[in-house]
């Protein structure tokens, strides 16, 4: 009789066992337990639980995009036109692309990289996002997500070099999609630290310090830089981003610019990575470059239908051919999510039937995006010990929070990090779930955690009551 | 000035370099151009390219099931429920995945793993598929088609053991996405023969050799079995699974069933790995398994619509919980995809309003295949120099063919396989793309090629006599 698995924690690929995700992790799982408590009946100091851990729009109350939502229904079912009360832009749109799909159907595999025509619209909008940098539909590759893309990327730096094993560089604090997949990968990441007291700016000598010192044991290959920041919210200057595409072309990195949170954006204005490039000029302009947007992020908010590209710029044909083949293993990304792209692409312009309502939805969405940024800005900033950058873009703060030595002192006893400890009970005690620093990183010493911000009204001003509150009682505490 | 690119065709991840994948190869790449030239009006001795590449049904023609795509319809656009004339089991089916959503939006994300319902309704249609054997939606995960579940599957045993670099036994011939995915992954491939002059069957002592010889340079951890098979179309019959469930006991290998064809059966009855180990009793009711389905396949043949299952079994929980957290930092698949997967898991019964049109529509594309499996098979035995066994499953056709020795020296000449040189043949004077044998693998010596043989009845009798009178013209070209 056999008695051991053939794949045990000892042999299977030990860098999964390596893999954490805050983002989904031990707070969310904690916070779903306590969901099924309060339905059995099960009494707690509050009546339910508020998720704020992961941008997850439409789930905190955000309304899909109708155009967007009746495309893809008429794309699926294009009987339904003729019966269904749409705008003529819509069936025109979802007769558009089904026009490039195999016999018109969504249900047959687009090429590996995506419809053709969807990647045209993409270079269409980064073309005129970027004014004069020059966008080509070659250069773009469509994926279920930026996460997706961001893999398939990184999984090109995988060699040693000189007998040196590969690292890539990326910010702390980071979304964590980035360290997990280093280790999955088997990626070393080479950690830099975000200047939290200069509205979270990339300091050049502190990439200078991190290559330096990742260079001692390993070759640095790529630079991952988020912008607008995840967890950070802050929207990068244009003469930052001049300084470290500078210090990428002295050390020969190849640059990702995790650009998903680009149409999320507060009041600073937002500069693409490719367009600054370009107008620096030679050498900078010739520079390799992968650029991510997703359909997840920005006012569409389709998380869950999996949608995003990558602009990769300035590739040797070997690498892109590479890059191409590996991609084509695995068919292609869903071509209703394609649609939902070349939505976001190219919305509805004035004129057009579905333009008003997009106008109203569009301009609700901003609104309360800049409304939650300027007010949990504010309120953070109110909660003695907590301070808070300007949110300027994404939907996310930071805020980092002053934690009492004896609360510290719990947290080690309960072999918890401080701000574990403080997040976990924030959630048990008023049932608002958010993560952690630790889980994207901050300078040791200091805490932080993440929160979205795109709540209601209502339930926003709930959630800020009670971080309030609990925080006021837990340094009553532990002072 | 920088001369060279940061990331060349030395430094990326040689792994990479490695891939091949057939089905989008050379072959369809000539034949793109070929279309692209017609349209230009470039004069070819044929109309149109005949694409039999890859199995991509609604691109052959086959119509989308109508309960699927206003399932799908509605769970993007609710609000068309009332205006669209549409059945009350969709708007129902529809209510209940939304229901199933956070928030109501299948823009919301799901959990990783899927939306709990839809897992439980795969349980379900799996726990009816196999009788007796139990099934548990904890074992469901959901994916973007069977391709990524199986990429991530196999990624888990990237690991050496006692100094011995990992190897993975696959079918020759095989499907290219396992033999593309161990390339990218870094995993050694064992290939095992089938055994063509037996229906493909897979011969113990075949396996066997393939491990011993494996076992002598690498450590050989999982086996893959691909049933009904791809290319080659066989049923295995379940005396046959019980030799190969033995064989992987006794050498304690982790089994991975590809059975995505499962719902493509002509004639032989299909048996699940799941449900033969569980019939056969301790101890291989207690071995591990994975068994993949996607909606690429089967009735649906959503291929665009990238939606799968995995179902694990057994697993060590430390295991399961590291595959899990590998999937978490990708997020979810698209929830739009889970709906399709609901639908196939449970399509419309008996007495509901749908299933009139849903029986009628099933019925014709069962008749379809099983009409030209027959023809298919009659046909190329009937070609002078042609061999095929008999189709018992699948959607393809993978006829072996005699190359003139004059063919294999002019393919020489070209650097070119003698089954490549054929198909390219083949297709500049016919127009017909088929995948040659060399992009599946197959006996030293022999020649294949793989056709899909879904086209509407005109076209492929138009393709069958194509390369009937190609192939006599090739013979007396080059005998």
């Amino acid at each position: 009789m056999k008695l051991d698995n053939s794949l045990t924690a000892d042999n299977i690929n030990q860098n999964l066992l390596n893999i954490e995700y805050a983002v989904r992790g031990p707070i969310l799982q904690r916070a779903l337990q306590i969901e099924r408590e309060l339905t059995k009946g099960v009494p707690k100091p509050f009546e339910r639980v508020v998720r704020a851990n992961i941008g997850d729009c439409h789930a905190l109350g955000q309304k899909p995009i109708t155009f967007i939502r009746q495309v893809v229904a008429l794309a699926a079912c294009p009987a339904l036109a003729d019966a269904a009360d749409v705008p003529a832009d819509v069936k025109q749109r979802a007769r558009e692309i089904l026009s490039a799909c195999t016999k018109s159907s969504v249900g047959a595999y687009s090429p590996s990289a995506g419809l053709r025509a969807v990647r045209a619209r993409a270079a269409q909008y980064i073309a005129a996002r970027d004014g004069g940098a020059p966008a080509s539909s070659d250069d773009v590759f469509l994926g279920s997500g930026a996460s997706d893309l961001i893999k398939s990327v990184l999984t090109m730096f995988v060699e040693p070099v000189d007998g040196k094993p590969p690292a890539v560089m990326i910010p702390v604090p980071q979304y964590p999609l980035f360290s997990g997949t280093l280790s999955e990968l088997g990626l070393r990441r080479a950690d830099y630290f975000l200047d939290e007291d200069n509205d979270w700016a990339l300091q050049t000598c502190e990439l200078e310090r991190c290559w330096r010192e990742a260079s001692e044991h390993s070759h640095v290959r790529a630079l991952v830089v988020i912008n607008p920041g995840n967890p950070t919210g802050q929207v990068l200057t244009r003469e930052n981003m001049e300084e470290i595409i500078k210090f990428a072309y002295t050390r020969n990195l190849f640059l990702l610019a995790d650009e998903v949170y680009q149409e999320n954006i507060v009041c600073k204005p937002f500069h693409s990575f490719k367009k600054v490039m370009h107008e620096m000029g030679a050498p900078y302009s010739s520079m390799e470059l992968a650029s991510f947007l997703t359909c997840s992020k920005g006012w569409a908010a389709e998380c869950g239908l999996r949608a995003g590209y990558v602009e990769l710029v300035r590739l040797q044909p070997r690498v892109a051919a590479a890059f191409s083949t590996a991609r084509a293993v695995m068919q292609c990304p869903s071509v209703l999510g394609q649609c939902i792209l070349d939505c976001v692409m190219k919305p509805p312009a004035p004129g057009e039937p579905s333009y008003p309502l997009f106008a109203e939805e569009l301009g609700e969405i901003q609104r309360v995006l800049t409304e939650r940024a300027e007010t949990a800005y504010e309120t953070f900033n109110s909660i003695p010990g907590y301070f808070c950058n300007p949110i300027d873009g994404s939907m996310f703060a930071y805020p980092r929070i002053t934690i009492p030595e004896a609360a510290q002192a719990a947290a080690k006893e309960l072999n918890m990090s401080p701000d574990e400890f403080y997040c976990l009970r924030l959630l048990e005690e008023t049932g608002v779930c958010v993560v952690p620093g630790t889980g994207f990183g901050q300078l040791p010493g200091t805490f932080h955690f993440r929160t979205t911000i795109l709540h209601p009204r209502d339930e926003f001003q709930h959630m800020m009551d009670s971080i309030r509150r609990f925080h006021l009682n837990f340094l009553d505490l532990y002072s």
